[in-house]
């Protein structure tokens, strides 16, 4: 079919492009994650980031949090592409500034420099719930959780006290209150 | 080219299949994690959690811990293969019960019940370095970061106490002590 006034071309015009993170509950099974991300790569969208993990191993369900940036046409567009997909149960989709939901990142730091340094690091990582996982003579592993912009700002804040190494979960997201998806 | 003795063969000859956590140091770039993912699926093997975000903004890099079981023999095809990807920095490959090695998942938890039973949940919660998101009612967010084995107990124990809604990063994994790969 041919149709000049495709979503590629909506979104042009419209120019909107907005950051979106979507939820997805799907079967754990062997092949299920390539189709889900096929979608957005097959249109050329960038997948900022994702996590995905079983939660529920009696029903093999797994749950995807991925974080993208399109217009409103296309990511409806992928959304109810998703939704056809036969191991996809529910697909939901959040802006990033929605107060209902709550969005949250892991991040583990590497800090390796002298005492001083790494006790700055220390101070720097307390208020996003540190978690202190190792040390040595040298260096310290520090597990932060946050919001991803916080922990893009501490990322920055702690290269100049020897950051030498990030890994980094991608946001999972949740409704806040007893709501929950259907 | 026909080869009597492929991989596959071979793995299932020798029967070991062992869980491995493998971290991918790729460009963030549209259609990159696709092409790692379908490395897994299309030899049928599943991925059992994936994490992947932006680990340097400059250097436009992203990091992806993903796990999956499979025969040595494999395994290691696939990190050959990985490597060979034009947009793949390095590959590292390790064992679950690598001393050497902190691996850490994070779960959001919501919880719908009477007081009593969120209570009891949020004890429960308490040794995983727990931190309460939101509160209602009626119900609880609270986020936990720890193994995946105590995650997925602490679910099982959480299912009585009205657990409502789990969402999880899958694991990250960082090298103990002042040594980074290279």
């Amino acid at each position: 079919m041919k149709s000049p006034k495709s979503a590629y071309s909506a979104a042009i015009k419209t120019g909107k492009v907005e950051k979106h993170i979507m939820v997805i509950w799907v079967d754990n099974e062997a092949g299920v994650l390539a189709r889900v991300v096929g979608l957005f790569s097959g249109r050329g969208y960038n997948i900022e980031s994702l996590a995905v993990a079983e939660i529920d191993k009696k029903q093999k369900l797994s749950r995807i949090t991925l974080v993208t940036s399109g217009s409103p046409e296309v990511i409806s567009q992928i959304k109810k592409q998703l939704e056809k997909l036969v191991p996809v149960h529910k697909v939901a989709d959040f802006m990033r500034n929605d107060p209902k939901i709550i969005f949250r990142d892991m991040a583990l730091l590497k800090v390796i420099s002298n005492e001083k340094k790494r006790s700055k690091a220390k101070k720097l990582c307390k208020k996003f719930d540190s978690v202190i996982l190792d040390k040595s003579n040298k260096s310290i592993v520090i597990q932060v959780t946050a919001l991803r912009r916080d922990i893009d700002k501490l990322v920055s804040d702690l290269k100049p006290l020897g950051l030498a190494s990030v890994s980094r979960t991608g946001a999972v997201a949740m409704t806040r209150g007893a709501e929950i998806f259907k």
